[in-house]
C-alpha cells in the first residue's frame, strides 16, 4: 500500500472545496443550462459539470496516480477499490440548486483500497465545511465536531422523505410509515450530504434514503463513523462503495433501535 | 379607522425583530430551559418565552393602544380583529431551535381590523430578514422580491411534511400522498414561517400543513399575497385569522391545479 500523507490530501482537497464554491457562488448570476437526465427530477446543469472537471485538473496535476469517481462521469472508469480513490459529487442536491440556490453542498470522499481516509461536506452557502480525516475526529470549520449520543425515539428527529412513505418503487410505503409516528419529528432538506452532515453534527439524529450513490455517501459515511454514528445500508447490512445502496445513518443505539423496531420488523410483515 | 403610520411601525418592528435575533443567537451558548407543552413534540424554551416578553415590552411601550397576540400567551386576550394587532411568534420552530440551534424564524404579522399591513419573518441564523408593507412590494434584507411566476406541476418543489401523507389524525393520508408523485420533489423544514418564506421568495412553489396557529401563518400569508401568491385554507377557503386553520400557500395557478386536481378531489374520494 502507498503511503499516503493524508493530511497534506485533507488540506488540499478543503482549499480545492472551497475554491470550487467561491466558483459556483460567483455563477449565480448568470442564466443556468439545465439539463436532465432519465427523468425531470434528474437534474445536471453546467456547473454540476464545470465544477466536476474543477476537481479533476486539480487531482490529476497534484496525484496523477489516484483515481476519481465523479457523478458527471469526467472521472476515470472506476471498477475496483485498489489505490487511492477520490468520490466526488460537486453538486449534491442539484435540484435546490436550480430551485433555490441553495441548500445543496460538494462531497469529497477520500478512500484508500476501499478503506475511508478523508471526509469533506461543504454547505456553500451556509459557509459550513464539514471535515474529518478517519480517526483524527471531524469538524464543522474550525470546530471539532463531539461524539454522537443517542437519544429516545421519541425525542428523534430524522431525515425522512415524503417519497418513502407514499407509494414508489423502492419500498413498500408501510415499512417507513409508523417510524413518522413514534419520532418527534421529520425533515427533508433534498441534499444526501448536507443530511449526512446533519446527522455528523447532531442536528439531525439519523437519515435515510432508498437509493444513494457513491458519491451521494463516500463523504458522509466518514464523517458520521468518525464520530461514533452509525452507517449501513437501511437493513443494517455494511454499504457497498462502488454501487448504489440504500443508506440509513444515525446515531448509536437509537439506529438499532429503528432497524429491529421497524425497519426489519416491518419489512419482514410486508414481504 | 385609526391612520397608522405604517412605515415607521414596519421600521420598528423590523429594528425590535433583528434585537431580539442577536439577544437569541447570544443565547446558544446556555443551558436551555425546555418544557414541553401537551406533548413532546410540541416544546417551548425559556428563550420563547423571552423573547415575546421582549417584543411585549417595545410595543406596548410605544404603541400604548395595540394589541398583541403571541403564541407564548403573555400578549392580551384577544377576541376580536378590531384595531391594531400585532400577531407575533417569537420562535417558529423551537424544535429546530433545540435540536439544531438553526432554521427557526421570529414571525410578526400586523393587522388593523382584521386586514393584514406588515408582515415580517426573519431566519435568524441565516441572517435573512423577509419583510413586507401589504401594497409596497415584499423584500429579502434589501433585494425587492419578484411576484411570483406559476410551474407546471412536475417541476414544482413543494413543502410537505411525512406526516400528512402517512396515518394522523387530520388528515386521510391517501389524500395528499398522490402529490407526492406528481411533483419534482417535496421538502420539510419543520418552520412554517421559513417555508411561507421560502415560498414567498420562489425557493418552495408550494407549501401545506394541516394545523397552524394564528402565530404561524400571520406573517407569511402576506408575503405570499404581496408577490402575487395565493393563500388558503387546505380546500381553498379564506384563511381564518383568529384560530388554526390547515393551511396551504403557492405560487398562482400551481395553487388552483393542486387544490382541485389532488386535495378536493382525494378528499371527496375519500369521505
Amino acid at each position: 500500500m502507498k503511503v499516503e500523507n493524508w493530511n497534506e490530501i485533507s488540506n488540499k482537497a478543503m482549499q480545492w472545496t472551497k475554491e470550487a464554491g467561491e466558483i459556483i457562488l460567483s455563477s449565480f448570476s448568470e442564466e443556468r443550462m439545465i439539463n436532465f437526465k432519465s427523468n425531470p427530477s434528474d437534474l445536471v446543469t453546467d456547473m454540476d459539470q464545470k465544477t466536476e472537471q474543477f476537481f479533476i485538473e486539480k487531482i490529476k496535476s497534484t496525484y496523477p496516480t489516484h483515481k476519481i469517481l465523479g457523478e458527471e462521469g469526467f472521472g476515470d472508469e472506476v471498477t475496483s477499490q485498489e489505490g487511492t480513490l477520490w468520490i466526488i459529487d460537486p453538486i449534491d442536491g442539484t435540484m435546490n440548486f436550480v430551485h433555490q440556490q441553495r441548500n445543496f453542498a460538494i462531497s469529497i470522499g477520500i478512500y484508500q483500497d476501499g478503506v475511508g481516509k478523508v471526509g469533506i461536506i461543504y454547505d456553500v452557502v451556509a459557509g459550513e465545511l464539514f471535515h474529518c480525516i478517519v480517526g483524527s475526529g471531524a469538524y464543522l470549520n474550525e470546530v471539532a465536531l463531539p461524539k454522537l449520543n443517542s437519544v429516545p425515539l421519541s425525542e428523534a428527529v430524522i431525515g425522512l422523505n415524503s417519497t418513502w412513505v407514499t407509494e414508489n418503487k423502492r419500498i413498500d410505503a408501510e415499512v417507513l410509515a409508523p417510524l413518522v409516528k413514534a419520532v418527534r419529528g421529520t425533515r427533508s432538506y433534498g441534499s444526501a450530504a448536507i443530511e449526512m452532515a446533519y446527522v455528523a453534527s447532531g442536528r439531525l439524529d439519523a437519515y435515510m434514503t432508498l437509493r444513494l450513490s457513491p458519491w451521494d455517501f463516500a463523504a458522509g459515511i466518514l464523517l458520521i463513523q468518525e464520530v461514533s454514528g452509525v452507517a449501513t445500508n437501511l437493513y443494517g447490512k455494511p454499504i457497498k462503495l462502488l454501487q448504489q445502496n440504500p443508506v440509513f445513518v444515525g446515531k448509536p443505539v437509537l439506529h438499532d433501535e429503528i432497524l429491529h423496531h421497524f425497519i426489519l420488523k416491518q419489512s419482514a410483515d410486508h414481504e
